[in-house]
C-alpha cells in the first residue's frame, strides 16, 4: 500500500521498540532515544474460557503502569529537554505510532499458535499479537476533536499503514485501532492518543459479526452491513450528518446513550480499502462528529472510538469497515454502567431512544 | 415447589403491583400501601441489533428513576410514619420481593411473541418479560456480607420461589437474580438489594454458555460446566473457600480482578432444584465469600453477583446453576474499566492472574 500524502520515518528506540513518524511534509527525524536500555517485560498468557468459548489474555506485568501523570511527567509529549525523556525523542511531531511498553499482546519468540479446538482441558497459550500506540498530535492539551483536518487526514494515513503492515504478520487475524477518552472510562493518560490491537485470536464481538454476516448471507445472498446501511438511510431518523461518501447514523439497537457509527457510503471491507476520495472526506464528518458529541452537554464526552474491519484473511466479503464510537454518559452527571443485565447476562438495557439520541446529537449547534 | 421454613405473604401495592413478604416466623403481613394510585409506566422496546444478532431492550421511560436518595427518604426503607411512605408499607419485615416500579421489561398484555428470525428489516418488538426487586433486609446501613446466617437462608428461599414462580409463566425464557453493590458501578439505592430480570429471550451471555455446552456435549458426551468443576478441584490453585455442598473459585480464565464463582458440588439447573442441605450450606460460603472480597482492601467491594441458571425450557441438562461476583476493582483506587478491548471487540485483558487473585483473597484474616 502507498502512503497517500504522508512520509514515514522508522526509528529504533533504547529498548529496541520501534518508533514511527507520520508526516504530511518532510521532516528530519533523527533525535535519538537516550534513555538507557532496558528489559522489555515477558509476554502474558492467552486462557481458552470454555463457558463461552472465548479467549482472555492475561497480562499481569502491566499492573504497575503509568497512571494520569502530571502534564510535565506525560510520556507522549515530544522530548524537550534532557530533564525529562519521553517515549518520543523529537522536540515535536506531527502523528507518532509506537509498540507499546506495556503490551497485552507480543509477537511471537517461536512456535506458539493456538490449539484449534479449546475446553476445560486445554493449557494456556501464548498472549501473541501486537499493542502499538498512536499519537495524534504533540499538543498534550487537545483532543481529538481539536485536531485540523489536514493531521486527520495524516491521523488516518497512519491508521490505514498500520492496518496494512500488521496484516501481513502470519501471526494476525485482527486488527483494531480504537481511541478511549476520558477519566470516567479509566483513561491513563490525558495526551491525545489511541491504541492499535492486533489480536491472534477472533476478538468475540468481531466472531459474532462475522456469525450473524455468514447467517445473513446464507439466507439472503446479500451482504449485512450494507442492508444495515440501506436501512438507516431509508429511515432517516437516526442519521446524524453525512457527506459525499461517508454517513454516521446512532444505529437502530444502540446500545449507549450515545453510540455513533460512522460508515462509508461505497462500502470497503477495511482502511486499506479506502479509495483517495473516501480518505479525503472523512476529516470533515469525523471532526463533526466528534463536536456534536461534546456538543450535547457543553462537555468533553467521554468515549470509545473504534474501527471494526474485517479480519486479516477471513469473512472480508462479508464484514465491512465502520467507526463506532459509543459514550457512556446518559445525562450530566450521570453515567450508564454495565450492571447485572448488561454485564453479567450481556443483555442490555438502553435509557434514551436511539431516535431521541439522534435528534440531540444533529440539533447541538456548531 | 414447597417453601422450606420460610412464610410467604402477598399484598397489593396501591398501583397494582404485587410486594411479597418472606418470613421465617409467622408474622402478620396486613399494612396498607396508603400512597396515591399512580398509573404504571408502557412497556418498551425490544429491538434486534443484526450486526450480532442481539435483542437490545429500549425503556426510555425510567431515565428519572431515584438516584442516590439520602437515607431519610430511602424507598426500600419500612414505612415508619405517614411522613414518608415508602415502597415497603409494613413497620418491619425481613425478606421482601416486589414488581419493580419502572421495569425495563414487562408483562405482556396480549400476544406480543418475538419474531423467530431476525434481521435488519424485522420491526421492534414488545419489551416482555418482568423485572422484580428484592430487598434483603429492613435495614438501610447493611450489606449482604452484614446479614445473618438465618437471613441469608430465608433470602436463598426467595429467590427460589420466585424462580419457579416465574418459570410457570409462558412469556419468560431466563431468570437472572443479581446484586449490583458500590456506586462505582452506578447504584443508585444504597439499601441492601438486588433485582430479578425474567427475560423474554435469552441473554446473549446465557445463549453462548448454551452454544459452548452443546458443542462439548456433542463432542465429549459430557456437561460442559461439570468439568470446569472438576478441573478446578484438581488444579486446587484458585479454590477460595468450600464446605461439603458448595465449592468457591476463581475461574481460570477470570475476566475481573477479582472473580468468583460459587457452585453447588452436585451440580443442579436451577435455585428450584437445589436440595434441602445444599440449601442450608450455601449461607455459609455465601457470606465467607463476601466476607473475604471486602477483606482484601479492608473497604468494601462494588461487585456485581448474578446467579447463572439453566434457562426455563431449554438446555436444563447442559447449563448449571452457579453464583457469578464480579468486582472491577483492581487495586486501591484504581478500578478495572472496560475500554476499547472489551467494550468494542469484547476481547478481555486481564491485569492479575486468577491464582494471584484466588491467593489474595484466601489470605484474607476473617
Amino acid at each position: 500500500m502507498e502512503l497517500r500524502g504522508v512520509i514515514r520515518t522508522d526509528r529504533e528506540m533504547s529498548d529496541g521498540r520501534t518508533i514511527r513518524y507520520y508526516d504530511s511534509k518532510v521532516t528530519e527525524r533523527n533525535a535519538v532515544d537516550k534513555r538507557p536500555k532496558e528489559e522489555q517485560p515477558g509476554i502474558g498468557e492467552l486462557r481458552f474460557d470454555p463457558l463461552v468459548n472465548e479467549w482472555i489474555a492475561i497480562s499481569a506485568h502491566r499492573q504497575n503502569r503509568i497512571f494520569l501523570p502530571p502534564k510535565e511527567l506525560c510520556p507522549l509529549c515530544p522530548t524537550t529537554s534532557d530533564e525529562l525523556l519521553t517515549e518520543i525523542p523529537e522536540t515535536d511531531y506531527e502523528v507518532v505510532v509506537f509498540d507499546n511498553k506495556s503490551p497485552s499482546l507480543r509477537p511471537p519468540l517461536g512456535d506458539n499458535a493456538l490449539p484449534d479446538y479449546a475446553g476445560p482441558e486445554t493449557d494456556e497459550g501464548k498472549a501473541i499479537g501486537k499493542c502499538e500506540v498512536i499519537v495524534f498530535n504533540s499538543d498534550h492539551g487537545q483532543s481529538f476533536c481539536d485536531l485540523s483536518e489536514t493531521q486527520v487526514r495524516t491521523l488516518l494515513e497512519a491508521w490505514r499503514d498500520r492496518t496494512y503492515e500488521l496484516s501481513k504478520e502470519p501471526f494476525i487475524r485482527h486488527i483494531a485501532p480504537f481511541e478511549n477518552r476520558g477519566e470516567e472510562i479509566g483513561v491513563t493518560l490525558h495526551h491525545p492518543h489511541g491504541q492499535i490491537y492486533a489480536y491472534s485470536y477472533l476478538p468475540p464481538r468481531v466472531e459474532k459479526m462475522l456469525a450473524a454476516a455468514k447467517r445473513y448471507k446464507h439466507e439472503f445472498g446479500r451482504v449485512l452491513f450494507d442492508e444495515i446501511v440501506k436501512r438507516e438511510i431509508a429511515d432517516k431518523v437516526r442519521i446524524v450528518c453525512q457527506n459525499e461518501h461517508w454517513i454516521a447514523y446512532v444505529p437502530y439497537a444502540a446500545r449507549y446513550p450515545y453510540e455513533i457509527h460512522v460508515a462509508p457510503i461505497a462500502p470497503v471491507a477495511d482502511l486499506t480499502e479506502l479509495t483517495s476520495e473516501q480518505c479525503d472526506s472523512y476529516p470533515k464528518i469525523a471532526l463533526e462528529v466528534m463536536k456534536r458529541l461534546d456538543g450535547v452537554y457543553g462537555v468533553p464526552m467521554a468515549y470509545i472510538a473504534a474501527w471494526h474491519q474485517a479480519p486479516v484473511r477471513e469473512g472480508r466479503d462479508l464484514l465491512r469497515l465502520h467507526w463506532q464510537i459509543t459514550s457512556v454518559r446518559r445525562a450530566p452527571g450521570k453515567l450508564k454502567y454495565l450492571a447485572g443485565s448488561e454485564s453479567a447476562m450481556g443483555a442490555f438495557i438502553m435509557d434514551v431512544t436511539p431516535e431521541q439520541s439522534a435528534a440531540q446529537l444533529r440539533e447541538v449547534k456548531l
